[in-house]
C-alpha cells in the first residue's frame, strides 16, 4: 500500500537527541535530563475533591460539550491572575500550552515564513512550528535574553534606531520590495522567565528595550510563560505582552503550578487574531476536555494558587541550591561553567573547549546519571558544548550523586581525550 | 498592528449555518439541531468511582506528563474492543476524534491535495482537513454509500473494471504523466456507520465493493466510526479497515458511548503511518491528558461497555421511534420526506421541490424549534432542500412537539410560497 505524505509530514522526523535519551530510561539512572515537575507538588487529594464535587453538582454538564473558547468560569480566573488588564473575551483555554503553540503556527505560519527564535529555545516550540514549514532563524542571545543588535540584523534594519525611520514607515520600506508577508518574520518567540532550556531571565532592560523596538518595527511577539510563576526570590519583571498586548500572543499554563496530566494551558490573543485562533482550535479538537476545566476552576475557588505555589517554590528553591552546591564542589577544576537561575526548573552548563556534551552523554549515562545535550534546543548553528540539567524531578539526595557521577563521566572524558 | 496571517489562516471561515444556529441557542426552543449525545446516558456515579480510584492509588502518576502514544492499559483495551486483530502499537490515543482528523490531515494533506468525502459528509472532517488547504470533492452517494461509478469518475478510471488493469500498474498508469501526488487524491474519507448528518450506513454490498476498489486502485481510506456502537437492532458490517488494514486509517471515540467532555478518541494506524501521526501528536499537545486516560481505563475493566451501550441503545432507538412516529403523522401531505435510520443520532429529511432548509430556519426558530440545514454538510453542490434532525438530545414529548412546530413552519413556508 502506498501511501503518499503530505511534505509536512517529512519534516517532522524524531529528534536524535529524543532517541540518545530513551536510553536514559532505563532503572536506576538519576536523571536530571526530563522536564518533569516534581510529583511531590501535585495536589492530588485537592483534585480528589475537586473531582467529587464537579461530578456531583453537575456532572452532566462536565461531561458533556462545551464551547471552543473554554469555560466561562475558567477563563475569567485566569484572566483574573494576570498581571495586566485582560478581558476574558481574549481568553482560549487550549489543551496545554503546547496547543497554543500549534494553533498560533496555524493562523501565522507559511511555508517559508521566517520565525525568529532565542538561542537557544524551547524544543516543544521547534516541534509546534516544524509542521507549518517556516525558516527558523535563531537571533544571538546572552544572560539577559536576545541580543537586540542581533535582531535588528535579522530583521535587515540600521542597529542605531536614530538613523532609521519610526515605524510603521520603516516596516513598510522593508517590505516594500519584498514577497510580501514572507520575508518579514512572522513573529519572535520568546520565553522570558526562568527559560527552557537555559533557566535564564530576560532583564527589565532587555524586556523594555526589546519591546520598544518591536513596537517600533511591527515584529509581533508570541509569548511563552511557563515558569513565571515559579520564581524564588522576587517576581520576574512585567511580561513583554502587558507593554504592547495588541503586538503579542501570549502563552500560560496549569502544568507547572498544578499539574501536567490535565492538559490545561491558555492564549491570550488580540482581537485581531483571536477569531483564527478559536477556528484552528475548534478544528483541532472541538473543545479542551470540559471536565477538566471544571476541576480546575473547583481547584482555583477561594486562592488555593495563592496558598500552593509558595510550597512549589520553596522546594525547588532548595533544589536548585543542591545542585549548584554539588555544581561548585564536584566540578572545581574541570574548566565546566553553568548559570545560577533565579527560579524555574532548569540550569545550563557548558563544557571545557572541545568537549561535546552529546559524545559525553553516553559516558554520563554508563556512571548513571543522564542530561540533554544543549544541540536540542537551536534551530542553527548549536554550541555543542552546553547541556541542559533539570533541578526539580529527582531529590537533592539523586541531585548530588548525579551531579558527582556527571563530574566523574567529564573527568573521564577529558582524560580519554588526552 | 498588523499581524500577517498564513494563508490557510484565510481559509478557515466561521461557517454561516453556525452563525444562524445562533438564533437557536435561545432558551424555549426545542434543538433538534445538536449533536449533543444525551447527558441521560452519562455514568457520572461511576466516573465518580473512577476518578477517586485513580487519585487513591497513584494520584501522582495520573497528574504527570506521559507518552504521546497513549496510556498502555488503555491501548490495550482499545485494541481488544475492536473487531478484527489490532496490535495495541497501531493504537494511538488521541484528545477526541475530532484531534484524529486534525493528525491525519497535516500527515496526508499539501496544499492542492485532493481528497475525496461522501455527498453529504461529517462538518467537523471539512473543518479540520480545510487548515491544510486540500481541495474536497464531493462523491455521489445514495441511500448505501457513495456510488462507485461516481468514485471512479473522480479517480479517472474505466467504469467498468474488466475494462482495467489491475493495480498497481492501474495506479502508475494514471498518475504516470501528472504532478506525482498532487491528482490522485490522498485519501477517501467515510463515515460507514449511522452517518453524521445523514444516518444512512454503508451496506455490506457497499463495503465490499468499494474496498475492493479502493484496493485495485491503490485509494487510501480514512474511516471514521463514533456511532457504530450505537445500533439498534443489528450491529453493523465489518468497518472497511478491518478488510484491508494497511489501506486505511480507522478512528474511534469514547465521546457517544461514555462522554465527550472526556475528549478522549484513537486512531488505529498501519505501520507506514503511526510514526507520522505519532510526531504530529506530540507537536500538537505532547499527549491526551492522562488523568482522563487512566479514568476511562478504569471504568472499562470488567466489561463496563457491555452493560452500559446497550442502555443508550434502547433510549436512542425509542427516541427515533418517536421522531418517525411524529414525523409520520405530522408531515402527511407535505410532500417532505426522510430516512428510517438502524442506529445512531441522525435522520435525513428532505424538503419539497422549491424549498430550501436555510430559508425555512427563521420561521421554524419562531415556531420554536431548531434544526441544522444540510448545506453546511457538502463539500460542493449542497442540496438546499435537506435537514439534519438529531433524535438523542431532546426528549420524546420534546420531539413530538417539535417535530408538529416544523411541519407547521413548512406549511406556512409553502404557503406563503403561493
Amino acid at each position: 500500500m502506498d501511501w503518499t505524505l503530505a511534505q509536512r509530514a517529512h519534516k517532522m522526523n524524531p529528534s536524535v537527541i529524543r532517541e540518545i535519551l530513551k536510553v536514559t530510561e532505563r532503572p536506576g539512572i538519576i536523571s536530571l535530563a526530563g522536564g518533569l515537575p516534581s510529583p511531590k507538588t501535585f495536589p492530588v487529594e485537592v483534585f480528589a475533591e475537586a473531582c467529587a464535587k464537579v461530578l456531583r453538582d453537575d456532572g452532566r454538564a462536565a461531561l458533556q460539550y462545551a464551547a471552543s473558547e473554554g469555560l466561562p468560569a475558567l477563563r475569567e480566573q485566569v484572566a483574573a491572575m494576570l498581571p495586566w488588564p485582560v478581558d476574558p473575551a481574549q481568553i482560549l483555554i487550549t489543551t496545554g500550552s503546547q496547543q497554543g503553540l500549534d494553533l498560533v503556527a496555524k493562523v501565522l505560519i507559511d511555508p517559508g515564513s521566517r520565525v525568529l527564535v532565542e538561542t537557544p529555545t524551547y524544543l516543544g516550540a521547534l516541534q509546534a512550528f516544524t509542521p507549518m514549514e517556516p525558516l527558523i532563524e535563531g537571533v544571538a542571545s546572552d544572560d539577559e535574553g536576545p541580543v537586540l543588535q542581533d535582531l535588528r540584523h535579522a530583521l535587515g534594519v540600521a542597529d542605531d534606531p536614530a538613523d532609521a525611520p519610526p515605524a510603521p514607515d520603516r516596516r513598510r520600506l522593508l517590505r516594500l520590495d519584498l514577497d510580501p508577508g514572507h520575508d518579514f518574520p512572522r513573529f519572535m518567540y520568546l520565553l522570558p522567565n526562568f527559560q527552557n532550556p537555559t533557566g535564564r531571565s530576560m532583564s527589565e532592560a532587555r524586556r523594555a528595550a526589546l519591546s520598544a523596538e518591536a513596537q517600533r518595527l511591527g515584529l509581533p511577539i508570541v509569548e511563552d510563560n511557563p515558569y513565571g510563576d515559579l520564581w524564588f526570590d522576587n517576581p520576574p519583571p512585567a511580561p513583554l505582552t502587558a507593554r504592547h498586548p495588541q503586538g503579542c500572543v501570549y502563552l500560560g499554563s496549569f502544568s507547572k503550578v498544578l499539574a501536567p496530566g490535565l492538559r490545561l494551558g491558555f492564549v491570550v490573543a488580540p482581537a485581531a487574531l483571536y477569531p483564527k485562533l478559536l477556528q484552528a482550535k475548534q478544528a483541532a479538537d472541538l473543545h479542551t476536555p470540559s471536565f477538566n476545566q471544571r476541576v480546575v476552576a473547583e481547584v482555583l475557588k477561594n486562592g488555593f494558587l495563592e496558598r500552593h505555589v509558595p510550597t512549589i517554590r520553596a522546594l525547588y528553591r532548595a533544589q536548585r541550591d543542591a545542585m549548584l552546591a554539588s555544581l561548585d564542589h564536584e566540578m572545581q577544576g574541570l574548566g565546566v561553567s553553568w548559570n545560577r537561575p533565579d527560579g524555574g526548573m532548569f540550569l545550563w552548563v557548558r563544557l571545557p573547549e572541545g568537549m561535546s556534551a552529546i559524545e559525553l552523554l553516553p559516558r554520563a549515562v554508563d556512571k548513571g546519571v543522564a542530561f540533554v545535550p544543549g544541540a536540542a534546543f537551536y534551530a542553527d548553528h548549536a554550541d555543542l558544548r552546553t547541556l541542559r540539567l533539570s533541578f526539580v524531578t529527582a531529590t537533592a539526595e539523586q541531585i548530588q550523586a548525579g551531579v558527582a557521577a556527571l563530574a566523574q563521566a567529564v573527568r573521564e572524558q577529558q582524560d580519554a581525550a588526552r
